[in-house]
């Protein structure tokens, strides 16, 4: 059985294929109830030094709802950062006063620096533009609770394939899978050639398609948001942003069962007359967050 | 008996005399103790879109108190707002991880919205200019707590019945008992007309007072504070506010049992002098928010 | 038996030596494990009007790790202060519905006043230049925890002695053992005449010194940080601060037993390379600032 106990996760690489399904086996038990109170008694650490309401709020939840207890800060405004104390300094203080550690940074790098430090496990609430596993947790938990397996599936990754970290991190994590790939995007924001060259050497079939083309085969339509500003030119941002809008008419070209997610928050790439379609997923994948996480603090705090 | 389980508790309107009534009675039995851990085990979502200390302090003893625990905001710039999210995906995500949303918004209607979106009950700790019902409810329970009855007794509201809030609140929910009013107010002050024609359809006896005139037929004497920027003129104000000031020659127009109260925080419109006569009822009426809002929150989860 | 329960902490001084013994024994039962959940069901106030993530985390750690719970607010925008209300309404309205209060203020003898006004226990988490007697028992705590007794040991005291509150305040604490103390600071940065007549009141043996010439005596030496802004000359500065810097060559004057201690946050007073040495002190000394100060509330809420 994998052993969580003690360890900080830091990036998705850190963990195996076989650690990766025993913690959605154990996010399955906590959400169904099975598992229940996997954090009594721990005292968590919520260091929040950017800010991030949506990523803390379920992480907070996922402790409380577990019997756990969370002191923290939630912005970098009320920390002892600003009075110019090193973040090492930060770690080996706090370290010393809970059982785990949630932090999210600005730096690149942050995460894994304060777990090389930390004698309590770390855990990575995002760090830059570099890792946000535990988004890429829920969003697997969520593919699996839909579809019992990811072997044989098809996913479509749709908006900023460039710069979305969440895309990267998913898109490496399916690299475990006998999954296809679709890319959706404007050519100036393709996924790069490094994750290009990491899926061909994993043997992932993956290729360029449209929403038009590809989804009738797609199990899921993983959507991110184009940023304006990643366009040199407005206008061309407002020229083709409307290829990858999901409305009422884009949904005709899924299947009655492609699940639509997104990691949230949306703004206008996904129109709100689509949440009410069935197969409009992204809340749920949002709510499952909080099993997700429950899960790998009472794993690496040894609860569980 | 009143059913409040799942219900959103957004307006005074939302709920009939009989509920208001089981819910000062379940407030009692919290405050004596009889009724203990109301919130236990229930995770409670606080979401302050706009700061207010007292209100936000208030709700979250409350949590903690019954056993409960709570996570969220106390302020915008801490929130997903920031980020332009809209409030309709901020509620459908952290409904799907708490018991019920204690929130509070600076647009009006901004709760009754949530209420309608939500699949837990959501409780409006204030939506800008428009409702605050839990503090009627600490309002009533004070005056329950002190006389027993409402029925024949009689209610001074005094300073800014123009714009205030909580007046307004507390005038409707009075319309409930047999009670008289006395409004006592500067003329530019005065009680909105369409809330007099509110008062005329329900029978209310009411008439516009001065402390002098008719503090000895006082039951309580509800303060408010005049905003010095509701005057076009400066020096009006300076004219007229010593009127609508609490101080010890103005309790000598009192009677021996005629409470005071005041929603918080005053400025100068209650005189420090007068925070030890036995007749000052503030601050205990503001601690009674306590068990008027635990017994709310245990009553909307369906743990009471 | 010192009597603790509804008491308030606001000064040293409000402690005699042996309350002081019994609350270092009763953290280290807490420590230890012997004594748990001695904050079971109370609920702590916790109101910083001033930030200071250090030891609000540290307090709220105390709270929650010993089965409490804690509300509050982290810097003074959130808080009701900003609206106008006076300092004494805000803790009467919060005494209302709490068992305890930390509280953190910018303005010297804020504590004090607070304390005046509550029912309810007000522990002081630093008020302006002038208390923080928490850092001192923990100070004393970790002292006594390496070296068993205070009586006899020898404790250098090194950098800003005029302005260093927690200096100020562990020496008063030292005059009730039998200690000598050394003072390594430059001349505009010596101890303040008054606090010299209160040590050769007290018969407490000390003098000035430096490291080179005292360190082989030292059980103790107790670092500060020299601040720039002290100086009136820039260059100045820059020539006296590394004659009170401890780099791995400072270590050398020292014994292999001399403890190095420091308040934290630490800027290059104490340079990096030292963390790793066994002497090094500091950040067990901020650790045990959550035994200490879980220990205090539970000694004056009555539950220890």
């Amino acid at each position: 059985m994998p052993k969580f106990k003690g360890r900080s996760i830091v990036s998705l690489k850190d963990m195996e294929k076989k650690e990766i399904l025993h913690l959605m086996k154990k996010a399955g038990e906590i959400k169904s109830g099975k598992l229940k109170d996997v954090l009594k008694g721990k005292v968590i650490a919520s260091l929040f030094f950017e800010p991030s309401t949506r990523t803390r709020l379920s992480f907070e939840s996922a402790v409380l709802g577990q019997g756990g207890s969370v002191f923290g800060f939630a912005d970098p405004g009320a920390s002892s950062a600003k009075k110019g104390e090193s973040l090492s300094d930060t770690i080996k203080n706090v370290m010393g006063y809970c059982d785990a550690i949630v932090m999210r940074h600005f730096i690149e790098g942050a995460a894994r620096r304060a777990a090389e430090i930390s004698t309590v496990p770390v855990v990575n609430g995002g760090d830059g533009a570099n890792q946000h596993p535990t988004q890429t947790f829920l969003d697997l938990f969520t593919m699996f609770e839909k579809k019992g397996s990811l072997d044989g599936k098809v996913i479509g990754m749709m908006g900023d394939l460039k710069y979305g970290r969440t895309i990267h991190s998913l898109a490496m994590a399916l690299t475990h899978f006998d999954v296809k790939l679709h890319f959706i995007s404007p050519k100036q924001l393709s996924v790069p050639e490094h994750y290009i060259e990491y899926l061909k050497e994993k043997k992932i079939d993956f290729q360029e398609s449209s929403v038009e083309t590809c989804g009738k085969e797609l199990d899921f339509l993983y959507c991110t948001r184009l940023q304006k500003e990643r366009f040199f030119d407005p206008m061309e941002y407002e020229k083709v942003a409307g290829s990858y809008r999901i409305d009422k008419e884009a949904l005709e070209y899924l299947k009655a069962d492609t699940y639509i997610m997104h990691p949230l928050p949306r703004v206008d790439e996904i129109t709100v007359e689509v949440d009410d379609d069935p197969r409009a997923l992204y809340f749920e994948q949002a709510h499952n967050g909080v099993p997700t996480r429950a899960a790998l603090l009472g794993l690496v705090t040894g609860r569980i």
